[in-house]
This record gives structure tokens, sequence and C-alpha cells, in this order.
């Protein structure tokens, strides 16, 4: 949609063509990748899921929800830049509701940044509540995070070691692989910290403790990351994106 | 602390005890539980803590954020009483800015609803930034969601078959458990829908597909609930709960 | 409300039964009663009230508007807990228009806490505008403070030394004759402050000056209440509060 | 304020003069008086007390908190302007920190529209919260309703049938009787409507129920104003609220 | 409509009378002109062009946005008492939204003060977006900056020497002019800095530096206004707005 | 800075490097642009300013503020996709906020949308106030609109038959230009609209009419553009803001 101009875009609207938004964040992601993964990352999967499907993709949300210690590090990390809880409801929020009145009705959010799910949910809820005040009771929104349609199979053929869990694939083996496979030119594969997966608590603490997050700020190790580990990733993630967005979309 | 008069509360906030709040809301559990299973959980939960560890409890958050669809049924179910992002993050700083102003420097919330958790983040993370500006830095603030505190080898004894994930156990055999233990008054074995786990997607749709929630409302059965498994539930979790409130208020 | 389940809630919506929502504070009440005082009595207020008219009760608003030096002691005294007003405003609001989602069209407030009144006022005009975008336009809300349906022969009985004026009686006659009816147990009357009414004067300074509340922060004395006179208040107000649900609900 | 130039202004402001600021509305005050009674009263009850004390008064309050129909016939009204609360509370939190950034320190709102007084309390409040931020903690605010400064001596002077109470004054004996004094051309006597007091009810209706307001819009009669009662009126409200000033602000 | 009863207020609304807002600020304009210049000349631009098309002149915005100091010197001087964005914007929300419930159907603002310009745009922004929730579709707004007004050919006329740009006319001729026109007496030209033009940069510089303001805070001199130039500039102004309202108000 | 790792991103902000943030938009740049015009080139001019001056780039602003009918085409157009006032102030609020953690004390907004400038600024005053409370009093923000950059010289050179005004440049040479010299292959001028500029009044008018926007969505013709004019013009506003950045910051 960004490279589109106005009227293609409206002819592929009046087409039916649903959108997908890609959901990034800027964030440290190590030594090794840049801030933007989550942004370089949605946005691709997003892409592979549109021409699949014919759907269109949608400039995206470059800044997310702050990031948290359990998921990214923590958002005490020089880099990390994070928007308040009510600045990404506000953008969520108000991207539906300009796509619905631009006529679109089926609208998917591609999510690469794990702390950005609740906000967007609440930005969907309040414009779908938005909507009805105007009499449009058709809209529909999903809500994908990409790791989410990985599924054991993959998993247990990727990390043959054990899985730590999504939540320690801050800067591990999942986005390392994913950006060797993508942009192999923004990972710098010398500058992995090969740490073993981080010690986290099963619960949060604010101000968060620095010294639980790894010096490298990831909390997995993205040594054993390969591009065609990302391949498996991107075909398993896409083709689960894929059959979601055409089942719940009629395809 | 709600059954405390103030000048006695004085004495305990002078005294150091850290204080533990716990947060429900009002949303269906199915036919054999009421409206508030998560206010009453929360708070017994936190009791249990309090009685260990010398903590307060403070009164609860009554009214949580609404209801989704794959963790409790959707808020489009009627009964079910969800507040917006916005008013529960304004409520969990407001709790941690007045505990501040008390000289309270320790709080926990305990929650007790899943939806809740990212919004009393939130909360938290606004409040310890307003007390910085008032030159305020020693607050600290634990998040606690108490089915995080039992472990893989209470799980594999109290679901013999097989468990069906925390998300789906609205409704079921941890939350009806729970409720014989602690309050078997509000319980009606004799209205438990035994039906198998949900299966529900991997993303969420909004609005709510209705007809993916199954008919009770609840995501998996109760019907192998037992005062037993909800005593080795709550022994469990408050002790994991415990451990974590000693560690980290040095008590 | 709290202790029905979702599938009896639904057949007393239904048939049209009104909902009333008890609204107290976390305040202090002086040395001889907890800090919960207006919440107890809210509910037990809206508790009598529904059992007369067959209204059902909500979960209460737990958390007020903080407390005002002229009628409350004020927000400077630890214990007192008060949410802003943006937040009363929010949690009343949602409050509407979540009942009218579940197919209620008659709801009140029960308040018990002086200094919320305008709040849920503002809450209540705002959900019935909102309503009003979806279409609804028979939503009818009644905001009863449960001392203004004690008449002036009450007063003249319960009072013949001459009445203190609402707004002072906090903590004194009125609230702790109700706490002896009610929940005698959480009554201390050894405790209680016998203080001439206080001096304040007829405007509002802040911040807060501390001095001009007493020490007890009771602003009249309770010494003079007595489960006898709970009973007369509980009567009157009662009274009065089902005649206005009768007449305005037209049941 | 308004009248002076900026430099002037700063003259003032650097010898410690306090400020003034007058709250009013735009508000239905029956046939007989324009909408902007409420800024015109309050405005010349604040000049009056500067005079006597050497304050400054600033430019006013326009438009206030909507309408409540018990103290002001209602919102539903055309003609009667309200904000919302959200908005009051703005407006009144931004008048002080800006006095203060001019290095004000001596603040009264001196009220002129009942509706006002609670959302310019929140206000106040959470200027005062954040000056404190700036390190400001010398900020002194009063919140100041002209008729609360009326005695009861006078009471029974002006109303010797007896006195239908302060909030069915709207548009009554006590704005009708100031204006004559204040602004003479701009009260017609030929149009005020002679009613009996209204007969209102002890609790808020929402929506309103038009026909509980007057035809007039008026609460209760203005007819037996006059010039001399309005001498009267602004001789003691003033003289009260230059008591208060010299008392809180040491003057 | 100030000083209309509602009455009167409402047969004028009833025969389609559109409203007009002045807009205004409290901002310093020099040592010869008061802080309300922008105030009393938006109200008499307004009744100006009100008498001509028989509008109604709604009361005025009195308190508008922070003073920026490439049009208004700063608003780190003190006297200059700015609001918020968000409060502007609600404040002009507002007044649309009231203005249409009371049955108006065309609005314009009549802008004083060149910051104001766009919080207004979005305050009509979001009411016309409101009131097509209610069903209301044929609201008309429209913005006026009473400048914009004054063709090239009254400006050559105006500024023999040439003309500075409408952002540095703050005090200078234009406003001074009109002030010695409008509201002599308050006016003292012997007060007036006769300095040249200010040479601000291109671009805003937060904070602001105090430095590159002149110390009279006019950003032009106001040496060569006379109530001659005042009555071009009114003449003009009015007569273009005049056009402007018959044209998109079909009078 | 979104191609950096974080520990390179620490090193160069660590040596005191200023950060520039391009803010742009998605709106309709007639047929044959496409609607990422604002972003693509807020960022080029953000990018050479930087390599001349140091400077680090931040991730770009990429939805500003709803397009307005006089500079951008208007907001009802589809494909444009405009963010509430509040979004855009949010998000440069928490930019500069987030900055300053890093230990940013520099950032320049570089601005390529014409609507979204007093947003960037409310949002920069809103940061600088909040990082005050902090006790951080050297953030020092610039906000710099490109065009603002070119001087008369230029503009006499690029448009020998005159010049529109900025404002009419939507779509037009100037933008047409940077394109065909930055992103050439996302132009194609076979699809330019040439045609005179548009006539638009001197006012808004909500809703906007359509009819008073060309069918293009462009204000002016971009048929006169060249990659030759699109060197001068990057010339001359990257030298002036190199210039205005050297001068501010002390570089």
């Amino acid at each position: 949609m960004e490279e589109l101009d106005a009227f293609t875009y409206r002819d592929r609207v009046a087409g039916g063509a649903p959108v997908l938004i890609p959901a990034g964040s800027i964030e440290q992601h190590g030594p090794h990748m840049p801030l933007s993964v989550d942004v370089l990352l949605s946005r691709k999967m997003a892409g592979t899921v549109a021409e699949a499907t014919g759907c269109l993709v949608a400039a995206p949300i470059v800044y997310g929800y702050k990031s948290q210690q359990r998921s990214g590090g923590g958002n005490h990390l020089t880099g990390s830049t994070g928007l308040d809880a009510a600045t990404v409801i506000a953008i969520a929020r108000t991207q539906v509701l300009e796509l619905a009145r631009h006529g679109v009705r089926q609208v998917a959010f591609v999510n690469g940044h794990y702390e950005n799910y609740q906000f967007l949910y609440e930005g969907a809820d309040l414009a779908i509540r938005e909507l009805r005040h105007d009499g449009i009771t058709d809209m529909k929104v999903l809500l994908l995070s990409y790791w989410d349609f990985v599924d054991d199979a993959a998993i247990a053929e990727l990390y043959p070691d054990g899985f730590p869990g999504w939540d320690l694939e801050h800067g591990g083996v999942l986005e390392t692989s994913l950006m060797l496979l993508l942009h192999p030119d923004l990972v710098d594969m010398t500058r992995v910290a090969d740490i073993p997966p981080a010690q986290l608590p099963s619960y949060d603490v604010l101000p968060a403790r620095p010294e639980i997050t790894p010096p490298s700020g990831c909390l997995s190790s993205g040594a054993a990351a390969t591009a065609e580990k990302g391949q498996i990733l991107l075909d398993r993630a896409s083709a689960g994106m894929v059959a979601a967005i055409r089942g719940e979309f009629g395809m």
C-alpha cells in the first residue's frame, strides 16, 4: 500500500482486497541485529502472506509498546523506544477506522512484537465499537502473531536441543534465522552472544532489575540460527497465516 | 486492609508491611460458578500469601479488563462486565500512587484474571514513572498471576489425562477446584457442563464469533474438579508466590 | 449479581430486573471503623432495596473519588485511597454501557460516598450519550445517595441535640449506627473519639490544611450511635429509595 | 488582568498579588435574564473582592459544566451550553499551572455556577500534584462559591417567606437581585415567571425528565427580587470571601 | 448570545440563524495593549460580521492555545496563559456539539489567535464525526482567521514600507490599529516599543530561547498604527468573512 | 538508527550525536506518486542532513495528522490515512521522552507533512515539561519543515511562471521533483494530472467539500517537475537545515 498510488489503491480496495497491517517495534535485538527487527520481519511476513492471498499490506506500525523484560529485555535499555499503551491503542484503533472509511472490511494485524498484542486488541475492539455507531457492522479484524503459527513439528525440527519458549526467543534462533533469510546484510553473526537461555522469573518486577537481562540484551542465543531455519519458519508461519486468513475472510 | 481501621493500618504500614492487591473481574464462569470467581480466588490467594508473609491485602480490583474469547469466553456474553484498557490502567496506576503516598514501598498485584495482566503492567509502569517525578525511586511492584506458580509436577498430578493449557482453564478444573475448596457454597457441581476442551484458533477475531465459545461459557470441563485438587493448587501457587515475595522484598 | 452464575443472571435480566450499583470508597473512618465503611453500607443499602423491589445488586465500586476535607477528612490521610475524577467517571460510564449490552434498561447507583456523586453523574451522562449512538434511547439511570432519603422527622428523632449536617456525618452517628446494625463485628465503640463537630470553613483549601481535620479523622462524634438508630436510618433511607425506584422504574 | 498589559501585570504579580478566577457558565436563566448570568455575577463578585483586598481578577471561565436538572434546569434545554467534566477539569488545572509559572502562589476560584464545583476542585488538585513535580510546594488554592458566604441572618432577612435552598435559587431571588444591582439593563422583570419553587426529587434521573423543570427554566421565582436585596447579598457574600481570602492568604 | 435570554435565543435558532464563535487568547501584547486583545478583536470582528448577516455571536473562547514564539512571543512570558492542545480541542468540539443539540446547523469560528487554528480544526472535525453517530450529517463548520481576509491591495495600502508577514503582526500595526478603532481606551500609544520587525528563524526551538523575542513582546512595531488603518482592516476582513459566510451558508 | 544495532547506537549517543526524526504521513499524492511520499522525502531529507552533520536518523513517524483539504486534498479521500491530533501528539511526545532516556539531548523533527506541524510542536512541548519533572532541563528540540528552508532565490529559479504557495505544493513541482531525484522508480510521469493550481478558499470548511479538491488529488501540477529541480530543492533545503542544526546544536 505504501508504494501504491491512491488510484491503484482504490481499485484494489474496491475489488475487496483485505489489508494486512505489520506491527513492529524499535527495540534492541542484541549486538548482531538492528533495532528494527520487529518491523522488518512483520513486513516480510505480511508481504509473504499478501502474495499468497492477494491482500494489501499497509504501512507498518513502526514504534510499538514498551519492551518488557521477560520478552524483550526491558524498556530500560538504550535503543529500545517504546510507546505507552494509550498510544499503541490509538494507532491501532485509527488504522481500523481509516481503513473502514476507505471501504475495507477485512483487516489483519500481523504482529512481530510480543508486547503489542493486548494493545492492538484493545485498539481493534474500540474501533469496532465506534464503527457500529456509524452503522458499520461488517468489519472483521484478525490479530496474528506470526510465531503462533509455527507448529510443534517445526519446533522439534528447529530446536533439537529443546525449545526455550517463545518469550525467550528475543534475539534468538527464531528472529536471527528469519533475518539471515530475509535481511542477511543486517545481521552480523560474528557479534552473536552465545549465551544460555536467560533464567527469568515467572512474574514481572517494576522497575526492571537490569541484572536479570543478559548483557547482550538477547534472552537466548542466536548462534544456531541459519537461513535454512529461517526458511522453515517463514514457510510454516506464513502457511498458517494464509490458512487463517483464507478461512476467516472466505477467500 | 478493608477490615482494618485507619490507625491500625498506619501502624502496619509504618512497620514496613508490603501490600498485595487482588485483581479480579466480573465475568461469566459457566452455569456452575458465580460471576465473581476471579475476585474471590484472587482475594483468597492474596490472603493465603499475606498470612504466610505478614503482607497486608488491599481492597480488590473487582471489575477487570474485558473478557477475551480465547481465555474467558468473550466479552459479548451477558454477565461478563469488562472495563476498557484505559480504565484498568488508571485503577492500577492510582493504587500504586496512593499506596506510595501512604508510605508503602512494596506492592504486589495478585492477578486472578488472565486478561488484566498487560494493563496492570502499564498502570504500574506509569505509576513508577510519576513517583520518580516526586523523588520516590524505591517503590517496587510485582505482578503475579497465581497460575504461573503451579509447577509442572503439580500439573502432571492434577491433569492425568493431559493439561489443556492455562488459557483454556477458564471455568475448568483449576478454578472449579479452587472454588470447591474456598467457596464450596458458591459452586453447583450438578450444573457443570462436561465438555471437551474448546478448539480455539491461535489468533483473535473481532468482533467475537459466538459459535466458537462453548454454550456453557467454559473453555474446558470442570467435572474432574475436587477440593483436594484445589488444595494442591492453592498450596503450590501460594508457596510460589510466597517465595517470590520473600525474595524480591527481602523478607 | 456477584453470587449469581451467568445463566441465572441472564434469566433475571431477561425478566426485566433493574440493577443497583453500590458506590463506596476506601477511606479512613476514624479509629473505630474500617476503611471500607462506604462499600459495606452502600452494599447493605442496595441489598435492602433490592429485596423489597426485586432489583439485582451489581458488584460494587470499591474505590471512589478522593476524600475531601470537608466531607471525609481529606485525601492526605493515610488509608484513604482515592481515584482521580477521570477514573471514577470511566468506571461509572462503563458499568452503564455494559449493563445496557446485557439488556438492562434501568440502573440505579446507590452511593455511599459523598465525593463520588458528581463523577457518577458524569459517567452516567456520557454512557447515555454513547448508548444513543448505538440507537439505545430507553436506558434510565438514577443517582441515589442514601442519606438524601432520611427525612427531617427522622433527623429530629436521631439527633435530639441538633444535626451537624450530612457533610459532617463522616464517621459520626449516621455511619456508626448503621455499622453497629449491619456489621457490628467491625465496629469498636471503645475507640470512638467523642469530639465536638469539626469547625470547617465554607470553602475548600488545596492542598489540605491537616490541622483542621480532627485527629480521629471523624468530623463529628459517633459516640451516640446505636444499632437502634441504625435501624431507623436503614428503614427511612431504604423506604425512600424503594419509593423512588418504584416510581421511576414503574414497578 | 484582562485589561492590564503584560508589564503592569508582571509588576502586580511580582508584588505578591493573589489572583481570583471567576468561574461561570453559559446556561439558561429564564426568560428575564441572559445566558451569561453566572459569568457576569462571578466576575462582579470577584471584582468586589479584589477591590477590597488588592487581588487581581483573571479572565473568567466562561463555559462551565453541564447544567444539572436539580440546580440549573438541566442540560437538555436549548441555550445551556455545557462542557464535559474532563474539559472543565483541564481548564481549571491549566489556569493554576499557568499562574504558578507567572509566579503567582495564591489563587482563588470565585464560582458562580453550582455544577462547576467538584470539577474545579479536581483541576486544582491535579495542578497542585503536578506543581509538586516541579518542586513548587507553596501554591495555595481556594474554592469559593459565593452563596456559601451568605449567612443565616441574611437569608432570614432576604427570604421572609422561607428559603427554598441554594440549589433552587437558579434564576430566583438571589441571582435576579444581584443582576438588578449589577447589570440592571440585562434584566427584564416583566418577563419573570412567578412560579412556586420547583418540586424536585432528592436524586437525579438521566436522561433528564423535561417535565420536572418549570417551563421558565427557573427553579424558583425571581419576582421578589430587588436591587436592595442584591446589595445585601453582594455585601454579605463579598465580606465573607474577603475574610476568607485575608485569613488564608495572610493579607 | 451572551446577552440574550434563552427564550429569545431559541427563537433565533429556530429561525435558522448561524452562530459565530470568537476564539481569542490571554496573551501578552506588549506594553501598550492588554492581555485580552485576541478576545476583544475576535468578538468585535464576529459582531461586525453578525450585524451584516444576521448570525448570532456565541460567548467567546477566552483562553486559547499556548503562545508560540514565532507568532506570539512565546508561552514562557509572564501574562500569556495558554491551554494545552487537548483542552482547546475539547472546547471547540463541545461548542459544536452543544450548538448542534440546540438545533444550530451552521457554525463559524472567528479566530483571533494564530496558534488556535489547528486545534479548532481538530475540535470541529471530532464534533462532526460524533454528530454523524447521532445521525446528524448536515452540520457545517467554517474556520475563519480574520487576517486571512485582508487582501493584497489593503496590505499595500496599510504597509507602504513593506509587510512583515502575518505571523510577525503580533502586537504590531494590525492589532494596534484595530484596537485603536475598537477599544481606544485600552491602548496606550506612549508605551509602544518602536522596534524593527523581529528576526526569527524559519523553525521552532523548544524550550523557547527568550533572547529572540524582543523585550516588548511585540514582533513588529505598532507605532504606525492608526484608527483609520483599523477601519480599513475591519472593513476588508469583515467584508471577506461576510462573503464567505453568505456563500457557504447560502444566505 | 533503524539499521544500527543497539550497541553501536549506544556508542553514537554516548558520543553526543543529535537525533533527527522524520515525520511523514500516508496520504494520497495523485495518480503519479505513492501514498508514502511524505515518509520517503522526510527520510531522505533527514538522511542528507545527517550525513553532513553526523546526526543519527530515527525510525520515522509513518502515519501523520489527517490530510487537510487546503494543503493535502482532504482526509475524505480514500488512501489518505490520518491520525487524530491526540495520537500524533502522543507519538512525538514519547519519542522525545524516550530519546532523552537514552541520553540524547538534541532532537530535531524533520517534517514532510504540512498538517503535522502544530501537533509535533505540542508533543515536544509536553515532553519538555515532563522531562523537567525528571530534573532534565537541557533537552533541546527543533521543528523543521524542509520547505521552509527553500529560499526566495531558489523559488524564482524553480517556478519561472510564478509560485503557487507551499500549501498548494501538494503533489506538485516540489514533491514530484524530489521524488524524481530520490525515488524515480516510484513516480510515473505519464500519470501526472497537468492541472492549473487549485482555487481554494482562505478558510476551511468541515466536512470537506469534495468538489473543491481537483480529481487528481493534487493541488497544483507536477508536470514541470524534473530531477534537476529536485536536486536544487534538496540542496537548498538540506543546506538550510544543516545550518540551523549546526547553529542551534553548536556543532
